[in-house]
C-alpha cells in the first residue's frame, strides 16, 4: 500500500508517519520510484503499536525505540513482550523514583505469592501511594490491601484472556497496551459507579444507615 | 489551639490556612486578641477535608466551597456526602463533556442493575474510554465489560466497608476521598503486578504459552 493508505488504515497522519520514518521507528518501505514507496501489513502493525506506545502509554520516541528494539529480539517470548509493553520492566528513560518503604510492598507480594519483576515500576507506585496515605493520616495496612489484591488477580485473568489467540507479537503488544493502559480510566469509572450503587444500597432514602 | 498548632496537626502551612480563611473555606476562629484566634477540632477536620478536596481530588477553591456548602446542609445524609465527595454528583465548575454514545453505558448500568446518578461524571468517563478503544480499532463489547463491572462491585464493597463506623460527616467525606481517589494508583499498580504474575503463570520459562 502507499503511504496515504497506510495513514488512512492506521489513523496516523502522513506528517507523523514521515517523522517516525526519519526517527527510525518505522522501517522504510520498498522504494518504487524516487518519490514513492510501498508499505505492507507489517508496517501497519508496527505503526499501530508505535501510536499506542506514544499516544496511549505516553512514551518518548527514544523509549519507544527501546521497546521496539527489545520486541524484535523476543518475538516468541510473550511474557517478555507483555513485560515490556505493560511497563512491568523499567525502561532506560523512566526515572527511578525514591522508593519509600519497598519492604512493605515486598512483604505484600510475598504473601500473595506473586511473581513480579524486581524493578517493576508498579512496586514503587504502590509504595508511593501507601506512603502518601500514611502522611495524610489514613494508613492502609496489609490486611486491608490483601482483598483488593485478590480482586486485582481476577481482573488480570480477564485482561490476559483478551490476548488469547493473537499470534502476531506486535499485535499482542498493541492490544495489551490498549486493553490495559486505556482500560484504566474505564475500570476506575466502573469503581466509582459501583461505589455509588453500594452507597445507595447501604444508605438509601437519605436516612443515615437506616438500612444497615 | 492556636494557628501554629492547627498547621502542625493538619500538615497545612500557616500561609495556606490564612488563604483558606480569606477565601471563606475555613470559618474564622474565636478571637482572643487583635492578633490571636483560637481554633478547635472542627476547624481541624474541616481543614483536613479542604486539603483532601484541593490536594487529592484536585478541585478549585470555588468547587471546594460548593462541596463544603452542600455538606453543611446534609450532615446526616451519608449517601449524599459520598456522592459529593466521590464525584458522583457533578459540580458547577466541572465541564460537561461531550457524551459519546451514553446509550451504551446506560444499557450496561441497566443490565448491572446499578443505582447511579444520571449526571455522574463516571458515566461519561466510561463512554469516553469505550469511544477511544473503538477509534483505535479495539472495541470492547458489553459481554467483555460485565465481568470487570462485577469485580468493581466487589471492590466497592471493600471501599464502603472502610467508612463504616465513622460518625463525623466531615471525617467520612475526608476518608472517602483519600481511600478512593488516592487509592486509584495503588489499585492500578496491583493490577499491573497481577498481570505480570498471570503472564508468568501462563507463559513462564520464555516459551510462548508452553504451559497453556
Amino acid at each position: 500500500m502507499r503511504m496515504s493508505e497506510l495513514s488512512r488504515r492506521s489513523g496516523v497522519s502522513v506528517t507523523t508517519i514521515k517523522y517516525y520514518l526519519r526517527e527510525g521507528l518505522l522501517p522504510v518501505g520498498r522504494q518504487l520510484s524516487a518519490t514513492q514507496a510501498e508499505y505492507d501489513e507489517n508496517h501497519l502493525r508496527r505503526l499501530r503499536l508505535i501510536r499506542a506506545l506514544i499516544g496511549v502509554r505516553g512514551l518518548s520516541v527514544s523509549a519507544t525505540r527501546e521497546v521496539l528494539g527489545a520486541l524484535a529480539g523476543h518475538t516468541a517470548d510473550t511474557h517478555r513482550i507483555l513485560g515490556l509493553t505493560l511497563g512491568a520492566i523499567r525502561l532506560a528513560d523512566e526515572a527511578e523514583a525514591d522508593s519509600p518503604e519497598p519492604a512493605e510492598v515486598d512483604a505484600l507480594i510475598e504473601e500473595l505469592g506473586w511473581d513480579v519483576h524486581r524493578s517493576a515500576p508498579a512496586r514503587l507506585a504502590l509504595a508511593d501511594t501507601l506512603a502518601s496515605l500514611r502522611t495524610l493520616g489514613a494508613p492502609l495496612d496489609r490486611r486491608v490491601l490483601l482483598p483488593y489484591a485478590r480482586l486485582a488477580e481476577e481482573t488480570a485473568v480477564l485482561d490476559l484472556d483478551q490476548l488469547d489467540g493473537i499470534e502476531d507479537s506486535l499485535e499482542v503488544a498493541e492490544r495489551a497496551l490498549l486493553l490495559t493502559v486505556l482500560l484504566e480510566p474505564a475500570l476506575m469509572a466502573l469503581r466509582r459507579m459501583a461505589q455509588q450503587n453500594e452507597s445507595a444500597r447501604r444508605h438509601a432514602g437519605g436516612a443515615d444507615r437506616a438500612d444497615c
